[in-house]
């Protein structure tokens, strides 16, 4: 279909490949690159008039690069007379500023929803929201798409046996709770508590762990204290092996060398954010969203019910 | 003034607190940082409710940087329940993607106009923009501030006697001609021509500079490549000595060392963009404009006529 044109940023260049491929478009020929000031300069070298355009771009780090190179994107796709601009975001940047946690703190998320607005978005598709909330941030249609099943098929054909899902703290027992059901495995949650205040943290587990194969379940991994310390504290209460799972792989700081000398034995991931080579350890299994992600363009370019894909 | 907020952000901490000071106020306590991730953090630490509030930012390089803190702080004050938001941008950077000079380019002006609209500003103070027409780009109000008397006072206190302005290109004649007539001066053009395709350029001055102290004016300098060259030209053709100034010191790339390698005497520029050190050459004179910018505060928050400021 000729009218249907992919264009990736600099985010996530190889993923974009695979899209366009499952898609069975060329990605769409374009520039994306700096003036000697540091200013971003796109040029589209392709005619792209009454097309349905696709921008594969993830707001993965440096964020605020990567979110102003996709609003000026979608400036100059606006102004070269395409049919609709559709963005397809598998990260999501600054979804954890979603509410005001705090007095006078911004809700950032709710932000770049309007900024994408603004600058003549269509339509957004992405995966795995921080909170599915952010959804409604939005005027324009969003499609949200869900990592479990490629997470739960990673873990069904490696066929192991007598497992249990753990989900790291409170707010992740929904998703914890969908990869239980896929895999037809019990769930278990770490209850992190103070007992008094100026006492340290006791990592309380709810459920049974003893002799089972732990599966740590997370959206979001970055820092990735939170997880290590819930992959030791089950292999101190009894799991035989802990494997940990996640779908967006922000791995800032000191991710990496905590995830290295964790107890954690493989750490899966899907490509929405694009591991540098040094981030790119043994540990670390790298799945590819790209048929989810191109099954969704083309359904949505087809305009058919795309209600099978979509929580 | 209690209902006065000045904070600054990133770009020009010093520039801010002279226009504090100027203005009478101490800065508006806030913190601006980044979480491990590179993502924005903003902390508003005292109540600005029913405050007009100035935030005085520069979206000078690192640009997009500059420019999230930016949206982010408005959107922060929005929610916090300021009066008025009142965005104080002396340099306003992508303002030479000001038109589509081909076919399929981004007008990233005119969406960082109305990225700030859609954050949440009343009023965008700012200095000496690339082209006026970008004032067009605002639906809210925006006061336009010249930097050209600052310069010129400055030139006028040297007493130089026997000066000539000079605009480096065609574009620039209608500032040079403002700096003529505060100095009582006559103007020349370098009128850059290629005589046949695949020749190099000629530099043709016109207008009389021989034996003249030249003062070469330009709004921005980037790479310093066109100032440069035209000192050089004008020393070539008979000028006693060269001086260039202009308002916004980008200083990217080569221009350092184009400077220091130059004929030009003294650069003299304004702390719109504010220097690091390695910048800070002896040749480049900063001049402040925290007075023309604290006293237009105190106007627009007066609510008096500020037509003897603005042009
Ligand atoms: N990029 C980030 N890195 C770490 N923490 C963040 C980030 N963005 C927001 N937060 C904080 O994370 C909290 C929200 O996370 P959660 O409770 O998991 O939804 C809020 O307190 C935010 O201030
Ligand atoms: N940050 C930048 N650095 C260098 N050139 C730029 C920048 N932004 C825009 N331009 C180009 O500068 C030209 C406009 O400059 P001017 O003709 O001086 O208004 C256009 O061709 C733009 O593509």
């Amino acid at each position: 279909d000729s009218n249907l044109k992919i264009f990736s940023l600099n985010s996530n260049s190889a993923l974009a490949e695979e899209i366009a491929q499952v898609v069975g478009v060329d990605l769409g020929k374009c520039s994306v690159q700096r003036f000697s000031d540091g200013e971003i300069q796109i040029n589209i070298e392709e005619s792209i008039r009454g097309c349905d355009v696709y921008i594969i771009q993830s707001t993965s780090a440096p964020v605020n690069e990567h979110l102003m190179e996709l609003l000026i994107m979608v400036d100059a796709l606006k102004r070269a007379s395409s049919k609709t601009i559709n963005i397809v975001m598998p990260y999501y940047g600054y979804a954890r500023q979603d509410r005001k946690a705090r007095a006078r703190e911004p809700i950032t998320a709710k932000l770049v929803a309007n900024l994408l607005e603004t600058a003549g978005a269509d339509r957004v598709i992405t995966l795995d929201l921080h909170a599915p909330q952010i959804q409604g941030f939005f005027d324009i249609l969003i499609d949200h798409l869900m990592g479990v099943p490629i997470l739960g098929d990673y873990f069904e054909e490696k066929k192991l046996s007598d497992i249990v899902i753990v989900s790291p703290d409170h707010g992740g027992v929904t998703r914890a709770r969908k990869l239980a059901d896929r895999l037809k495995a019990p769930i278990a949650i770490i209850d992190k508590r103070r007992p008094r205040p100026n006492v340290a943290e006791v990592m309380n587990i709810v459920g049974h762990i003893e002799g089972k194969t732990a599966i740590l379940i997370d959206d979001i991994i970055d820092t990735a204290g939170t997880i290590t310390l819930a992959a030791n504290a089950l292999v101190e209460n009894g799991a035989k092996e802990v494997y940990a799972c996640c779908t967006h792989p922000v791995l800032s700081g000191p991710a990496i060398e905590r995830i290295e000398n964790s107890k954690i034995k493989e750490l899966v991931v899907t490509n929405s954010i694009s591991l540098p080579e040094e981030k790119k350890i043994d540990k670390i299994i790298e799945l590819s969203v790209a048929p989810l992600i191109g099954e969704a363009i083309i359904r949505v370019h087809e305009e058919q019910s795309v209600s099978m894909l979509f929580d």
